[in-house]
Formats: C-alpha cells, structure tokens, sequence
C-alpha cells in the first residue's frame, strides 16, 4: 500500500487555500513550514490503510480524514517544542517554527493547524455522506472521534498536559499522549469507508504505543543528525522513557509483542489480511530501531 | 432579546464532557477558568439575534453555532495574553490563565477551546441537517465559515499575527483581529436559521469595529478594576489605538457612524427591525463608554 502521494496531495490542498496575497507572510511560512516537509506521516497512512481495508469506497473521505489528522499531529509539534514545554530547538532536522519565526507565530501557527484539521475533517465528513457511505447521524462521529483524539479527556492534549501534573497516571498518560490520535487515525479510516469504527481503536492504541516505544529508543541512542531532532530530552526532561526503564532487549520484546497485538487487533474486513501485512512491515521498520538506529531513521525519524 | 441564558447553558454543555476524573486536573480548571465567568459574550448574541431574525427554526443549530463562536473568542483571549503576546497578568477581573495555572497549561487549555467549538459546530451543523432546515452541501459552510473567522487569510489568527510583523496594513489587521470573528458570528446565526448568510458579514464587521473603538477607548480611560484588565495596553505594546489617533469626540462619532452603518447593513429579513434595535441599544452601551466609562463597564468589560 503506497500512499505517499495520495497524504502529501491532500496536505498541499488542505493548506493551500492560506496562500493568499492577504495572509500575513511569517504566519503563512511557519504553517507551511510545520507541515512540509513531514516526517514519517505515519497516522494518515494507518488511516487510509483501514479505509483501504473496506475497499476504500470514498477515497475523498479517506483522504481528508488522514489530512486532518496528520495537520493535527503538526499542530501538537509546534506547541509541544514551544520554549515553555520542550524548548525544541530541531524538528525534522530544521529549527523548531518557534525558533525559525518567534514564538508567537509558533502559538499561532500551531493554532492554525487545529483550524485546518477541523476544515478538512469537515470536508471528509460531507465526501463521506454525498458518496453515501455515511448519514448524517453518523457524520457527526467524524468530530467526536478527532475531538476525543485530541481533547480531554483522554487526548494528546490531555497527554501533554499530565506533564504539568505531580502526580502523573503512567498508563493513562502514554495512551492519552501517543496513542489517542493513533486511536482516532485508524477510526477515522473506518469512518470514511462507512464503517462503525470502534473495532478499530485498539489496532490505533497497539500501533500509538509501538510508536512511542521506538521513539523512546531513538530518544536515548539516535543520533540528532539523523533523527532530525534532539537526543536524550526525555532523560533531561524528566519524562518516563520505556527504553530507559526496561534497556535495550527489553524494549525490542514490548515492541514484539505490541506489534504482534497490533496484528490480532485487527477486526473482521473484506482486507484484513492486507492491514496485517503493513503492521508487520511497521513493525519490522520500528524493531530495526532497536536494533541499530541508522538503519530505520530514514522512514522513523520525525515522528 | 435576552440570550443569556440560552449562552450560559449551551457553553456549560459544551465544556461538560471534559469534566472526568480521567482528565488532567490543571487543565480542566483552565479551560473552565477560561471561559466561565463571562465577559459580555457579544459574539453568540450576535449570532443569536441573527437566527432569530429569521424566527429561529433550528434553535440547537443556533445555539451550537453561538457556543462555537464564543469559545472560539476565549481560546483567543487565553492565547494573546500569553507572556510573547499581551503578557496580560489580569483578565475579566481574575488572573489570566496563564498566570494561573502556568504557561504550559495555558497554551493547551486555548487548543483546547478551538477543538471544543469545532465539536459543538459540528454539532450545530447536524442539528441543521436533522431539523431540515439546511442540507448537507450548505452545511460544509458553517465549518467554512468559522474557519475563515478564525484562520488565514483574513480571520483572528491572521490578525494576531500581523502584530510579528514589520508593514502592517492597518485596515486589515483591524477587520481580521476584531472583524472577522463578529463576521463569522453573524453569519453562522443566519446558516443556522437555513439562509446563505452571506448578507449578514457586513453588520458583523461594523458590530465588530464598533466594538474594537470602544475596547480603544477603555484601553486609554477605563480603570483596571472596572475593566477586569490592565489599562493603557495599546500604548505600552506599541498597537494602534483608534481613541489615541482621533481624541475622545473623533472617537464618538466614528462609533456612532458605525452603529448607523451597522443598522443599515442589516438585510432582509422577516424580523429586521429587531435586530436593528438590537444593535442600537448595544450602539448606546458603546457609546457610553466614550463618555465616561463607568457606566457601561459591567456589560462592556472583558470583551
């Protein structure tokens, strides 16, 4: 399943419209510059695999969903490097948008993007029911699926925001932080494709953790130059880092196993078989990570 | 027209969700920090009175449509009085949220707000579809046109921006940092009760600069504690302050030739004359302010 073209198309249309003589310039540059180029765009490809996985009935749906949710994923970026949570001077190996055009066009940039989201989101929503696959009933799902990815309670920005915390629920906060918009990346597929969805949160969660768990590895042996980031923040940071607490060889059997969670997460579709493979092959990119960083960073840094 | 109470509840509705021991506790208090109390909540009743020109078939739609602008305009305030904007210490007469609960918490508690109103206009705009007074094609417009109060080219956002930079035409940093939203206000009350909406943007303009002279004026002779926020801004931060340019009887009349103008830009509609007294009656209470604070300040305070 290539669908390299297909995310960055629709990423380029989703922000195009900013492109205007009437823009202020520094906003318009630091939002594109938070979106392209990306990273490995990993939530909008789980999104159109399970849309794919029901034959992929409204491909414009689809296409503005994974758009959404990736725009979103950009968003949280630019705000978690913000001088006061990570002070990020590096993303995707160029400054940080707070450093490359000041802070306030970062708070501003980053506020766009979850404006952008919600207009794509939109869009998806309505492709969804003038294609039929959707009523209106179910339309309305396509917002509190990303609403609830997002927000709190249990969202990346509740994620985020449990670092403020003194008391911090370790599980709660690795599935809010990472894995909820995994969760409502692969939920969105099956709402575009006309689907329920639910079924398909916990394959998000598996694949949100498995995520995580690779970016902890990276953020303690990756090199900087490679990853398009900082090492070793979470330690200087403070934050719970998997592979920090469980070493090396631990962390490569949770990855195992998690992958392997992710592969008996997937529920009953007409292509089951063909979102088990791209799990697989996820997975084997991620526990390359463990087992020697240069090797997966190309396809893993910049997550 | 009294709307109050219809805003209070459907804002309390809007936020309740988030209101489970599983969310962060700091954020949670921040963002209903942010948005209860009150400030004059302008924008909704704008909406409001602009449904209810039309008889306000599809209520929820309207109500909806008002919560999303409303918390649209707190996410606004949260974020500009972060410390690399406004640094504002007090808003609505209690510390800012950011001096409250920190500045992390903070920018979450305003992405917070701009997800919560696209949720309660997806809301709003499903309520429309069910109540059959809009169909799905016009539907895709309340999330344009929110989107274009809030985003680039032309809407808040974009406003806030201008501030980063070096040339700022200053007609359109006034229509996009205070215009737009009021624009967007206006126009959704009218989608929500199954028109265009097109018409009503330009009494949204001339209510929203009508409202950015009188907030000038206070920024130079109110008094904080009347106000519930610093006095004097403008002149500190370097911004243009329209009582500063045209003296207090310039100002006077600037307002009320925009009052006028915002009467006579309301379009045909079965309950025009209502709205148009509507805008004069809030015409007065502007204009009160320029000649002599004090006895407008509690309605006109933490706009």
């Amino acid at each position: 399943m290539d669908f390299d073209r297909r995310i960055e198309r629709v990423l380029l249309a989703a922000i195009e419209p900013l492109s205007s003589p009437a823009s202020p310039p520094g906003l318009l540059a630091a939002t594109q510059h938070a979106v392209f180029p990306g990273g490995a765009r990993i939530r909008p490809r789980l999104c159109l695999a399970v849309a794919s996985a029901y034959g992929d009935p409204a491909p414009e749906a689809a296409d503005a969903a994974a758009a959404a949710v990736e725009l979103i994923h950009c968003a949280s970026l630019v705000h978690d490097d913000l001088p006061c949570f990570d002070d990020a001077p590096i993303r995707r190996g160029r400054p940080s948008v707070h450093r490359a055009f000041g802070e306030p066009i970062a708070v501003l940039a980053g506020d766009q993007l979850i404006v952008l989201a919600f207009e794509a989101l939109a869009r998806g929503a309505f492709h969804a029911m003038a294609s039929g696959v959707t009523d209106a009933r179910r339309a309305v799902r396509f917002f509190e699926v990303l609403g609830g990815g997002v927000g709190m309670p249990q969202g990346i920005i509740a994620g985020q925001a449990w670092e403020s915390e003194a008391k911090v629920p370790l599980s709660a906060y690795r599935r809010a932080k990472t894995g909820a918009l995994f969760e409502a990346a692969a939920t969105l597929g099956a709402l575009s494709a006309g689907q329920d969805g639910a079924a398909w949160g916990d394959l998000g969660q598996r694949i949100g953790e498995a995520y995580q768990v690779a970016d902890d590895v990276l953020d303690l042996v990756g090199r900087p130059e490679d990853m398009g980031k900082p090492a070793g923040r979470d330690g200087a940071l403070g934050r719970p880092n998997t592979a920090l607490e469980l070493g090396l060889s631990g962390t490569t059997r949770l990855l195992q196993r998690l992958i392997q969670d992710a592969v008996e997460a997937v529920p009953q579709c007409p292509r089951a078989d063909d979102v088990r493979s791209w799990a697989v092959e996820l997975g084997d990119r991620l526990l390359r990570v463990c087992r020697g960083p240069s090797a997966a960073l190309p396809t893993v840094s910049s997550m």
